[in-house]
């Protein structure tokens, strides 16, 4: 494994982390100022949305959410990459009962001032039926 | 627009043609030996499995499709290249009533002997409500 590709599971880790302990400004750190999400059913999410979202979630009764990313394949080619993973997330409303969806998602990283950030992700994540 | 960006959006149109012609043998053309197409609810999908697919649209009773798509953004980095993209498709079954999905997708291009083919696939469309 090259270090870019290295580089790159690490910033996944960060996210993750980052994401189990509701810490938004280290989510913020690892996406560019044009990162665009995109999910069915949506129309695409940009940063300042996104980081909306984040702030609902520590002000306010959003669940706590803990994901598991299992990369399956990472492309690196010049200041660009792409990243396909399998990924789970439960989220853990206060008082309710924990959700889970699971799916692929495809992801678009781009290396910025020497620092691979997320750039545009494709989130295919649906319910599973427990 | 540069020469590689025109190429890849020459496949996007030759796709939706060929899809439009129940033209199977064209759209395999259109794609890398070790594609992968990515959905929600669904395990990935290989080459083989899109031409039993498309095999069994051509011998059955599948639905005809046709298929709309806006290029929001394409990203040529060498070799690779990825493309941001809404598209719409509505499917026609025979004796039934047409039925369309509409949404994101995000496709990693790979430039092979000089040809841009789809690689990766994240198709993240929704039905609409009529």
């Amino acid at each position: 494994m090259n270090s870019d590709e290295q580089a790159i599971r690490d910033v996944v880790a960060k996210w993750m982390q980052a994401t189990q302990a509701t810490d938004g400004q280290t989510i913020l750190s690892l996406m560019t100022d044009d990162a665009v999400f995109l999910r069915p059913g949506h129309p695409p999410m940009r940063k300042a949305e996104f980081a909306a979202g984040l702030r609902a979630q520590a002000h306010g009764s959003s669940p706590r959410f803990e994901g598991q990313s299992e990369i399956q394949e990472v492309q690196v080619t010049g200041e660009w990459a792409f990243m396909w993973s399998n990924l789970t997330v439960t989220a853990y409303p206060q008082g309710g009962a924990p959700s889970t969806r699971k799916g692929n998602t495809l992801t678009v990283f781009r290396k910025q001032d020497g620092k691979w950030l997320l750039a545009r992700d494709a989130n295919m994540l649906a319910p599973v039926q427990s």
